[in-house]
């Protein structure tokens, strides 16, 4: 069995609305080290974190290392394409290596989905999904999470808008699951090509016209638009997409005055946002950053000692 | 001058049968270590181990840097491809750069022989075969023996059987020199390109015949059939090395109950192990790969402490 | 604001006479922190240094990570290559990224000059400039500057001469400006066409000829002559290039008997330096490497001193 319970994270699915109020509430304390002069806490001294990356990712990597090293863990990189996978060497026989060195948690990305379940289904140490293809990435979930409350003081009751392509983001498959789980009213809004059929029975709404989600949401969360995508069938063209779905100051002005507005990271400026409102105000792109370590280091944490149970 | 006594581990023939039971013995108290709560030891605190690789492996730089890090060294990865190697460097100058920055010990892995021995010649820091070309890699051997002994109690007087590409394989002439040191009686079986001519001089056996070593062998290694060798004029085809030389679980009733199938890793699944036996009970795959940590911490607590002298 | 006041290193054009002297005489007390049995101390415990590099350098980027290691810091690796840059991310908002999981300091080598001015303009956390294009390269300059006064006992008056390839070389550049300062008398010795036209008027004399410079200056400085630059149109041929500006023992009899040599590696063996000149007795190439751990460990500690405020 894999899942929150026994130490894994996989995909928010596994987790009740408490245990990730649980997670937000230990992100809130942790968030105060990364302010400190010394940095550290001694709370996962002698494990090790490993991470397991397929794609490469220098912020969500970066983030999970500092994470693990500020709550004094060791940390270890594996880059999956400069390693023996090269010599036909499956991910699970690498991860089975792994855990037979004694590590304690594997952070894993992958570019196909479901790799996370499948190691931690077969394996002792916590598995910790960082994004497996266009499947789940959790803790940017939680980190979004903990952004809105932290911003607006509450999830429950919030009209959260999630725009852009929908159907290849596991960012906002991991966000419905979460904000819904959280009383969250959430409206999906892009290129009908680019929501998944059927997907109001989630408990979503669906938009293609980005007015309508403008006026009354209180959170704007942008997608990246990936360059692959841009040069598929998706869309007439990335003109027409900046047009229809891109946010500027201009139609800024139709927003509530202080919407929080949201994106993953890294922006293409000019086309979900222009560069103005990427760096303006109501942008948290940033901060979520910042909490991006905190909720780390609480998820860590959290699962570590669920182990050592 | 190098070599075990001076601070470095080039190959096993510098080693004593006293030296090697030494380290299997220091090894067995830090296998412990790794599986304590709190997986570490200050016993190098303040000492720098850096692991200079010219061979992507991700197994055994992991292994290395696991050990250097459990017991509270600081580690450091220079990758030789990606380094001021490109700017026509050599090894040699790259290698007393490090050495200017007064580290402690250097773990090397090279393409070509003898580099290790260049380097231990040439400088102050002490040396660890990591594996260089087809010669040598000692901590391998070290921790193949580490778990015979600890499977079987005992090496003196063992029949061991190492199958496959003997000719081409480090690992194989390490435990040859490692195994018949310690008392095991070594048969080498392979197909006659793949096992050097006049090879019996060193106290070994030989046979082209795996049915000759199935029925009375304690422990069977199995070598790891390197690809290019597969498109070499070495084999037939390899259908035809797998039908001779591999084991599956029809040719593994044959052998004792209990024997002990060992393999340096990755497998090739189907062709030197069927996924069963590879898989299977008797199979030490992974414990060779946990012993790995052990058997490193205990070479680089031993010989920095000849360093210190 | 950004500069050594403020807690970066950019350019040494930044810093006084005195700023220099004083990183110097820091140096020389973490000198003595290498040469220990346990090479640690605990001054930036909780710090956490970023290497954020766009050049493949291992002896800048292992001298640097060493240099905070050994002062307790936490420290990361950033190649930009593999990173999000290759998603279209500038790298001021890779930077940025980077600034808001509370780092401490940014050490920054980039193929374009100005970089680490930008990024230091526009953040929080200290930045450290580790080369950037043929601009600057401070920390070669100190610890250039430190091997001489340690070698002879002072800067002040001394004749220093930089030999080669002035125009490319940010390590010319950094020394020119540090020497100077420090009452040194420079003089630049090329080919015409790789010296900065007017390059006097920053107070150092030009020539030509090696033999002008070899009979009396106190320390001979040979740059790396770039093999890019070995194609293009500068150089008749590198042949003329060794006859007229290389050093060999030939030559070496002209010069002072105690002629100190210097070279910031690798040196080109053959080309700006004969073997055995490279590795003789006036050569203080390594005590560079050795120092510039030092100077580094000074740098940082001074500067997250500064940050502190």
């Amino acid at each position: 069995m894999s899942g929150w319970k026994t130490g894994d994270l996989l995909d928010l699915q596994d987790l009740t609305r408490e245990d990730i109020e649980s997670i937000l509430e230990t992100a809130k304390s942790f968030k105060e080290v990364s302010t400190r002069d010394v940095k550290k806490v001694p709370a996962l001294r002698g494990k090790t974190v490993v991470m397991l990356f397929s794609e490469p990712s220098t912020r969500t990597r970066v983030s999970f290392e500092l994470a693990a090293k500020r709550l004094s863990a060791d940390t270890l990189n594996v880059s999956v394409s400069a390693s023996s996978l090269s010599k036909g060497e499956s991910i699970l026989d690498m991860a089975k290596n792994i855990e037979a060195m004694n590590v304690d948690m594997i952070v894993v990305r992958h570019r196909s989905s479901g790799v996370p379940k499948v190691l931690a289904d077969a394996l002792t140490p916590g598995i910790i999904n960082a994004g497996d293809g266009c499947r789940a990435h959790p803790t940017q979930a939680l980190l979004d999470m903990f952004t809105i409350k932290e911003k607006l003081g509450k999830i429950e009751g919030l009209k959260v808008a999630i725009i852009g392509d929908i159907l290849h983001s596991r960012v906002a498959r991991s966000n419905i699951e979460g904000l819904t789980k959280l009383g969250a009213k959430v409206t999906l809004c892009g290129p009908s090509t680019l929501i998944p059929v059927g997907i109001e029975v989630q408990g979503v709404k669906v938009t293609h016209c980005l007015e309508d989600v403008l006026k009354d949401s209180d959170v704007l969360m942008f997608l990246r638009l990936q360059k692959e995508r841009q040069q598929e069938k998706y869309l007439p063209s990335v003109r027409e997409y900046v047009r229809k779905f891109g946010l500027n100051k201009e139609k800024l002005k139709w927003a509530k005055k202080d919407v929080v507005i949201m994106h993953p990271g890294p922006v293409n400026r000019g086309i979900e946002l222009s560069a103005d409102v990427a760096d303006g105000e109501n942008s948290v792109i940033l901060e979520q950053v910042t909490n991006g370590v905190a909720v780390r280091m609480a998820v860590l944490y959290l699962l570590l000692g669920k182990k050592e149970k």
